[in-house]
């Protein structure tokens, strides 16, 4: 079935609906939708504002009212068919007497499936799959932990130009500029989870929060969790009243992610040290690299990767560039790199 | 003195010339050089094309004849006042009755000086320091050769994300791309020598040649360098017939500079290996970087930068980023970086 110039004009817009900045990451995808009256003409537009708010679809009904019979719903994800602290929106649409509905994505969540099919069954014209590239980019994680059962993984790390994290005596102070570190905050902001291990609570005792530009805390904090089998001491910051805490009392990356699974998280922000990092590595369990690059050489000190037990050239990991910018501040111009990791190189 | 809008835009014009692409590398400064009428209207104009051609003032009085009798000269760097394969350049223009100099860069060759001073002698006004920036940018090896009495160098190498040039088992091949091969091969062709240590011509016997993208040599090769006390076997590919080399038969990177600077050379490409490149680090004889960095992680093997004796991060060697750009390919993205060593940190 093809779609029409101004459908696929809607689809633009209900994609950039669902991209609205500020909205709270939570389990829930975002999502937007855009209704068209026959005539092509917008009636309502809506979007999803983070968990326990109306969905899309039921925003933009709600705005519509009675002017929705007959209409077309342009939406990014197949309307779900699932109650929870909402109604299914395949119902709502039926009910609100929409005549055809054009989605992006389908909905692989299987508590939501199907509504492309309620829809159908109940006469409603269905075209899926318009502009599904774009609409899985939205929620990249999202996708991800629905597809492959547990959240997607971030790992940064800080080097010189050599790959050195520290200097021979172990001083590491500005390895990473100013404006690297305001980035990783900004990233930390994109994720729902930070990981570190054990060891890093026990020599760092980082606080583990985001900040903003005056160093001031972000409302709306992701969640900390802590690897490894050791006991934290109560005075870490890691477990003040700041942000939730988790401490995930193994050594075995597929557990803690099983783990983080289980409590909903999508996207873990992997920040050492070291062993930890090595962990995941070697278990497959990195998708995506962010390394912050200082112009320094060192010639000696830790390494920033650790050995991997890789021999021979051949074995290397391999990964894609996606990105790099130059991070330019008062002490100095970092080189971002952004990669992620050839998919036959990840595990499920 | 002020200067008219026309001799600013002519400069600019002087400028193109003096990079006009192609001119084949030598000993001389690039120049550009354009007469003007009284009026303003460009009358003629001339480059250098390489030693034992004309120079760019004589170019453009050759071409203007009677008509740069009263004219004004905008060239990019000071009139020589040397006789060499050509005249000086300050007579031929008080001869060919030329009323007014304005020029760029000062000639600091201290055989060419002192042309500014010829002219203003014999009765024509001289302004000098125009765009001075952008004339010293084009020259920038020659510059810097003649201010510090030894050339310039620029110190390529290869490595993965995390600063390993070769795995565990000695294996490298593809830690550079495609891409990257061919850029170093631009780079070279930039350069006037390369330079390379005894211990790399007897492991891996490079011809070290510039090549274009289809493998042929360029017409015109910069000067082969080897490094190191120990002999050359006759069959090493450095020493056929493609170009010239010098073996410089010293450990101390001062002695192999001057021994360069004495054949005429400005401009050094160290392509390693990481022996002769650490020499060069650590006496301070490196001014400029090119790093071509894998989309690669191998946590062990052969470090890019060997240990250079740093103990502490305070004293790590800093670095600014001038550039940083994708080499993209059909084997991977390499992430190019281009760095100059911070001015505290590199020695006469
Ligand atoms: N440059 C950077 O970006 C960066 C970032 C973070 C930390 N660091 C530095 O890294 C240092 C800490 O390094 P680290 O590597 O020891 O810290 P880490 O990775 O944070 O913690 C290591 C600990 O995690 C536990 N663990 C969890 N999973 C494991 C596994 N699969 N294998 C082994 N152990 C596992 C172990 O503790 P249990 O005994 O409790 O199981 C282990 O001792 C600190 O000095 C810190 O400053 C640097
Ligand atoms: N990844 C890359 O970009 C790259 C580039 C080039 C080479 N490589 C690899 O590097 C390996 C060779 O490494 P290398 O470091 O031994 O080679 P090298 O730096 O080319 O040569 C080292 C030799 O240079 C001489 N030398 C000159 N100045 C010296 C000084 N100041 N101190 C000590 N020696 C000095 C010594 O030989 P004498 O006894 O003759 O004095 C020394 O053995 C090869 O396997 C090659 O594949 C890699």
């Amino acid at each position: 079935m093809t779609i029409s110039e101004a459908e696929r004009g809607a689809m633009r817009r209900a994609l950039a609906l669902a991209a609205t900045p500020g909205v709270p990451l939570g389990p829930n995808p975002r999502v937007g939708c855009v209704l068209l009256a026959p005539d092509g003409t917008t009636i309502a537009e809506g979007f999803h504002r983070g968990a326990g708010t109306a969905h899309a679809e039921a925003a933009a009904l709600a705005e519509a009212g009675e002017a929705a019979r007959g209409a077309t719903a342009v939406v990014t994800l197949e309307p779900c068919n699932h109650t929870g602290r909402t109604g299914p929106c395949s119902e709502a649409l039926i009910a609100a007497g929409v005549r055809r509905v054009v989605y992006a994505q389908p909905d692989a969540n299987p508590l939501a499936v199907g509504g492309a099919g309620r829809l159908r069954e109940a006469g409603v014209e269905v075209v899926g799959g318009e502009m599904i590239d774009a609409a899985q980019a939205i929620n990249r994680a999202w996708t991800f932990a629905i597809a492959r059962r547990r959240p997607f993984v971030t790992w940064k790390f800080a080097t010189t130009l050599d790959g050195r994290s520290a200097a021979a005596d172990g001083t590491s102070r500005w390895v990473s500029s100013r404006a690297a570190r305001l980035d990783t905050h900004r990233l930390r902001s994109l994720c729902d989870t930070m990981l570190v291990g054990t060891h890093t609570v026990e020599v760092d005792d980082p606080e583990l929060t985001v900040r903003d530009e005056v160093d001031q805390p972000l409302a709306v904090q992701p969640l900390r969790a802590v690897m490894g089998l050791r006991d934290l001491a109560a005075d870490r910051r890691v477990l003040n009243d700041r942000a939730d805490t988790v401490h995930l009392r193994t050594r075995d990356p597929e557990e803690a992610l099983a783990r983080l699974h289980a409590l909903d998280r999508q996207h873990v922000f992997l920040e050492g040290g070291p062993t930890l990092a090595k962990a995941f590595l070697a278990a497959g369990l990195v998708d995506e690299v962010v390394a912050y690059v200082a112009p320094m050489l060192l010639g000696s000190g830790t390494s920033a990767v650790a050995n991997l037990g890789i021999q021979t050239i051949a074995d290397a990991l391999h990964l894609h560039v996606t990105d790099v910018t130059v991070l330019q501040g008062h002490d100095g111009e970092d080189t971002n790199v952004r990669l992620t990791m050839r998919p036959d190189q990840r595990r499920n």
